[in-house]
């Protein structure tokens, strides 16, 4: 990991579907040493996926939370990785702070987040609180 | 929004550097209609942004925190426009729960941390109490 | 929904007797646009409900509290749905904060309401905590 | 009050635009006495007022919060007396339990309430911390 | 309860053991009617009792300690009951806040405390949680 | 203190208006002794106070609170004081727990507790946060 | 014990190593009376135990968490005894605040302590909730 | 560090006043070989102090708190700085968890507790809300 590798993380964070070319166009490089660090980042893990950032308003979703969730402890992996496999969490971690387990989750209203929290987030066994915080405005 | 958009969307989303070409292939369509559909998303603002997920370790962030902000309330936006600003910020948003702003902060250390949530965040003008949770594992 | 809609909704809200004559009269518009206009807006379900409101000390419920209850998190909708049938709840939410179910309750004293807390709602099954807070002075 | 007057209530809170001779038929009473026990009602304050239940979301307000509000302790009264002056507070309620001061608000959405947050609320003289809670949905 | 009353009720507070020709000399009263009267106020409840305030260092209690208790919420009153027999509770209470029973204890050190609380109170069926907070010292 | 100035105590906490001759009676002792030893645990400041318990409701006092104060640190004991001066208080207490200090207060109802925490306590300079929980019901 | 004693055992808790000749240097005395003081506190228990202290990070551990934990109450000195048999704990305590037993645990990265939180701690009978905050910088 | 260096590490952790000769004794190694590395590791600072670890009770403190601060965000390392300078702290460190400052406190009694939180603590600008924990039993 050197400068270089760095510049080029920062500018695909930007913009993800910048073209090898025009990387190496800004940064004076030629194409050949972009691609090949590129490649190398991808397969040592540095670069962990290619993605994009969707608008969930626009797409339907209009409540979002943030989902603090008391597990069973020495049930506490089990269920993170259950609440991964969800198609309505976003993003699972263990943490410190009041909650060992957090996740974002997109619902259409408050009326479909309650359904999910206890239909399918409540009924995984193990789960004994849930406390979910909305996302009022995303700032960045 | 169609159930074809839905379809391009999630692809991309699980892996953004997917050519028109392939996403073409997969779906039986030609590789037109998905670029006029690609280009559209982007332009109504349904796609905000193409971009990489990072291992935040392997570039020495060893640190991840997720920090409530307590503000003074009539400085709230205020507050959060500024926290946008900083580089060490990866996401800030306002919500409800025990803290109205939440930022996710990456750090290269504990030391590193405390320094930033002092001299940084704690450095702008009506920021009354920061609360930091670690990300002890991504698991999402 | 227009203007006058929301014009007449607001002169109901604030005196839910008066009468169409009156409100034509006030808005000038003739009787039957105003009938028309307020059966259309309860057909639709704008208007839930006409009501009164009713002063609960001069009633005899010195004591009013507004409950949070923690949930097994898979019976949450049912318990709200039991609890909303109790006739001593006055009002039932689900919400997001410290508590995933709200509810405002009305007794005759303390110890009236400890019996209620314990006997009436602690009896539902899947009840786990309840959090009640004493409303000391209704302004609004 | 007697028996009577309970049930004269209870009728009208159920529908507050019944008729007194529909109270009175339901009953087996006759008209006068409905009418005199209402207007007592009235005149002692039993009934503080005639209103309609509003379905917020079919009037545009998909966001509804109930507010805990962090007051300078001297300042108590006089805030709460503000908030009640805001149109956008439909209850506001001086009570024990984390915050002394409780209001309910109705926003158009997430964006809105974080500015009333801030601008309306946040910018009353002594208000310290404010602590929205979503209702996800009414039950009763 | 007249004036009269309130008095004599000050002045038994302030010093329990004043005899009546003492109250009837300061109140300008014959002894006669300051019996009778307190006769009366304790046949009539107002006086629960006559008692002492004894300083709990002096007898060798130096950890004294304000129990909040988490209790299943139908078992509430039978586990205050409980707890009201034990000798070493001074008080108990249901209350509205963070615990709906509060308790005061008094142990002759921390370790006799972590006992009291692990094999008295928490042995008792239906006590989920035990958030005890040491008086560091008594003021009034 | 041995085991008879113990039992002295313990008679005097249930009946504080035992005669020295009932003592004397009822520990086989003549009541000489017994005033010798009530006298010097009064002098030694063992008995604090002789004194009543009052039955709150029946003198009017409707609303019992213990109130959690969070003041300014370094006006903790100061605060504590002024406090224990204020009529309205009938015990103050310096504590570890989630405030550093307790005290209980008396009040007619709702609307004048509200006012007794603003107006009296709120004005003491230093304070900066007042928690109340109600108590519902003593049950010793 | 004596002011003597007092200041023998603060040099040794600022430097554990030091000689018994160089303590009777230091404080003006021979060397013999040094060593029989220290023998004696030793023999008493005043000196628990000589030991150094270890930088953390310099072997290995990176990440150290505070952990507080609810147990089971009648469980409560049986689950801190467990605690103390496991290697991964440096500390043990029962005490007042929002948890009644608090350890400390090094571990060598947040994966590491997830699963030592998880499969270690979680897995004790009677534990139900962990609430570890990590230590950013050891200060003193 | 190697295998051997940990061996040695923990004896002194068990033992801070085991000669060289006995540990290579223990170890089967020659005495200059231990020596080397006892010397290297304080030299490269793995170990930062011997000490010796004092029964508290018996050098008369029996009230020790654990002590959560919160302090003015832009202030945090400031603060913890005066702390560790204070002699009353046996333990500064910043933390994640419900406060950003953890100190540790020894004190004679609940009532110097209270004079040290609040003349010394409080005392210190910046310093907003001290928040007490009272160590119940040491059992590790």
């Amino acid at each position: 990991m050197d400068e270089l590798d760095l510049k080029i993380l920062q500018m695909l964070e930007n913009d993800g579907s910048l073209s090898f070319t025009e990387i190496a166009r800004r940064l004076r490089l030629n194409e050949s040493t972009v691609r090949k660090r590129v490649l190398a980042l991808k397969e040592k893990g540095v670069i962990k996926k290619f993605t994009i950032v969707v608008d969930h308003e626009k797409i339907g979703f209009s409540t979002l939370a943030v989902v603090g969730i008391d597990a069973t402890p020495d049930k506490l992996l089990e269920i993170a990785q259950k609440l991964a496999e969800l198609p309505e969490t976003k993003y699972v971690a263990t943490s410190t702070g009041d909650h060992m387990i957090m996740t974002e989750i997109w619902a259409r209203d408050g009326r479909e987040l309650s359904r999910i929290l206890s239909e399918k987030i409540g009924a995984i066994e193990g789960v004994k609180k849930i406390c979910p915080a909305i996302i009022l405005e995303k700032i960045k």
